[in-house]
């Protein structure tokens, strides 16, 4: 049996998607809407506080075409906060007009063939990337992804070093973004339908294109690679909610 | 013809996965509410004292992510028993307000790689993995699965010796979890689309990750596992209902 | 070209899942509810005649699990009737309380692997297998499945001797069942998604898991079989109905 | 690069395929009904009028099981005259009580693996299988196909002179049932997701299982074939309807 | 590694296709209809100049079969302001009385194969690719594909001068339809579920199928491509909305 890789896991994450009903939406009375919004701009504020209080991190989206309307990406050291963030939405005014179309459970992951001779507990970087403060950048890219198993094209019947060789120079290219696209991996063995969820960030929505383009061009991605469904949006500030909200 | 392994079959098992749709669930009346819950206890005390007795057994959990809110997993001595429940339920008040987004029948089930030697109908151990009373664990994740069957990796053209040992093998990655997962697995071909249910129980919920993912370097999984859907969820509580249906 | 095996076709077959709306149920009146069940047990009783005259029959269980509430198994001499039928209970007030789930369109056959050396008009247990009057056997089992056509293992580029060596010692293991299954294959090429319909009928319903599971490992299911959803279900006596549907 | 086959292209083709909301239906007035009808007998009539000057033809079904209870079946010069006859029908009052449940469409398609040496423009037979009158026969079955393109099973790989000597022997099988099935070829590449979509009318049911399944051991359905969902049904001729739809 | 080949990149593109709710249209009021079609129209008012001022262009077609109604094209400089078109659409008093049934989000990509030796910057025809006005022509085509990567089958493993040998000859059935079809290809790597999306715009509706059909038999497609769902319409002018509307 091939050895498998050691991850060091770090904060839980839910991507959660919602499209709006705007039918209903325009159907309530203006009352009913700004105290939807004024009750979501108050989950919203707790949620900075845990991001200040480095307790977590959360990042909120559009999204472009009719697969959602909006992307939660919530960050958390426990499957139990979780839990009971989506049920606190989930009871709020607003969540009566959204409609969830998917949604994600992972953790952040690293794996160790990228951390080998460094103490995840101490070691500053691996922290800051096992529990990351997500980048405010103007556009973020998901999808879910899987190595594939079948028949030559078998990931986990590869030896670890030739994993590790592969995913070497896959690392290459995706340092070659550095600065343009941050990635935060997250682990869904066991959690979720796909194996990986991967969550891009960037100030040019080009460069998601570029990076998962090239990447694809690599054998880790060529051969082994499986991928669900790509969601692609833009950065919703919170003092932009209402403008995006009004009808 | 690969002579087929013989099983051993215990308690018939129905995973019953709802969503809760909870903009009826705020609109129904808080008395509608009230009666909901205290209907649901009933039912929830009754099967307790199904367990006291040693006539089955149930867990409650919550799950997280859009694909369910709750999962009752439900253990009986007979397939009608568990059809008798499914109605039960649904005849609920509190179902009404419960949308159904998966189900799984299935039995628990011993396979002879592991119980060679011992006779089922008294051994002690077997008995009480054959008809378990489900573990009072933080965490649950569940997936139903298949051994593949596709060109050279196929599952059912093996001698029974091979996979006798690739299951053996299999197994020791799992033993090195006890006491941190707890895992019943229930099989389902003739009564649901996949072949088994694999049920893990944890107090760490990081561990069915870990779990899960070396399995995957393990043959028997790396070229031999199809999985379906995989939900996680956190306990819940009887007491803890509800401020979980608090609106 | 290999050379199609001959079938022999007997009755034609309807198999109707249907979810019941427990919700729309519980708000009828209690004389809507008692008119839904008479008229309904009246179709009941012509369903009866039908088959007390040896012009059809059908049968009618309750399925464990969300995929169905109910089944309806239907067998007629004509594509026309089973149109009726399904017409006919469309109409019905009950049928205003149910969803529709899953159907599946065939034909009672019998492959001439089996029959060969007996005139099919005249031999009594052909015609009796035929047009079968469906067992009142405590438990349901249905399948629909394929013969595969992939790369190596297609079914369809065999020659017929060895198709007819595979099926034969297929049909062994079928026969080491009897009195416990009773099976009824139905072909639908032609006719319905895919190539036959499988029905098995059990007094101890362990007995479908036991015969499909060792089938399995046989090589016309190991390499040669896709299989569909699998229905499971317990029968549903006329007289329970008032009980079943009681709320 | 094998050399492409020309086709010959005559009527384009809508296959129209609908449930009926039983449930609305009876709710409606017996006025609305009524009317209803009548207005969906105008349209019949005037695409009655249609097929009398030859401009196009149409057949109309009900679909055993639930996949769907009508089928039209819309033959018309252009393309334009399909998108207006399916937007007249979604504005009638009948379309109010059903669902679209599925849709073809294409262009009735001669390969010229068949039509050697006769000119498409002037030879009558040519002429009246492209432009087909459909027959009134009383049964139908529709599935969409495609030739696959797997491995070494990829039909567009092939050289042009195999293709064709193949569809020659799989022709003849279908000239046995001359008589029995009549077949329409309907080519859909560029215009829906299957490549080709295939109706068939008999006079006995029986015979699309038949012809179907003896073509299924021929190496063009056997190695090259995948198939979508199969529809079959029963004719509706337009004196049947009042009597289909009475409530 | 193959070395990834380079893209160019233009505006960005929203597919954008709807059903029309008939029955809610129908029971809206006459006035209600009017300021519908009116808002509507101001919209379009909008977008024709913006495609005026060349920072822009849109297309409106109906699609025949169940699949959509109404096709929207959008091109636009930004991601942003497709994310602002849609929501700006989804709050239209039109917009109620549709379902969103399909989107597509991608960005014009002119592969380097084609552009080798020219500067995009200041090459006006490939400035013209980049920034495409939409023709308005009678009839267009749309569908998504990847590039396949299975066993043997995998074009990411090809090495760049092989793909580009194909690539080329691939262009070259498509010159052949200079003229007849006109294709715009837009990269979705990164932003959708499939790699391209295929927009073709023709006068002649059977030369979508002449061309897709032609271009199977090239090794490109035959080996590597796979298709998704094709969707053809009828181009609708903005004067031919009140009647397509009419009811």
């Amino acid at each position: 049996m091939p050895e498998a890789v050691e991850t060091l896991d770090g904060w839980y994450c839910l991507h959660d998607l919602r499209s709006i009903n705007w039918t209903a939406w325009k159907k309530a009375t203006s009352d009913e809407r700004e105290s939807a919004i004024y009750e979501f701009n108050q989950l919203l504020e707790k949620w900075n506080q845990t991001e200040k209080n480095k307790e977590g991190s959360h990042a909120l989206y559009t999204i472009v075409g009719q697969k959602a309307d909006l992307i939660m990406m919530i960050l958390r050291p426990t499957m139990d906060e979780l839990n009971e963030i989506e049920t606190e939405f989930n009871k709020t005014k607003l969540a009566e007009f959204t409609v969830p179309t998917y949604s994600y459970v992972s953790v952040v992951e690293l794996s160790t063939y990228m951390a080998r001779g460094k103490d995840p507990e101490t070691d500053p970087e691996l922290q800051a990337r096992l529990k990351p403060i997500l980048p405010k950048w103007e556009y973020i890219c998901f999808y879910p992804m899987d190595k594939r198993r079948e028949g030559n094209d078998n990931w986990y019947m590869l030896p670890m070093e030739e994993r590790g060789k592969l995913m070497y120079s896959h690392g290459m290219i995706g340092r070659k973004y550095a600065g343009k696209v941050r990635q935060i991996i997250t682990g869904s063995v066991g959690f979720d339908d796909w194996e990986w969820g991967v969550t891009l960030f960037a100030h040019d929505v080009l460069q998601f294109k570029k990076l998962v383009y090239e990447m694809r061009f690599d054998e880790v991605s060529a051969r082994y690679g499986e991928f669900g469904s790509f969601y692609v949006g833009n950065r919703l500030k919170e003092e932009e909610i209402p403008q995006f909200l009004h009808v």
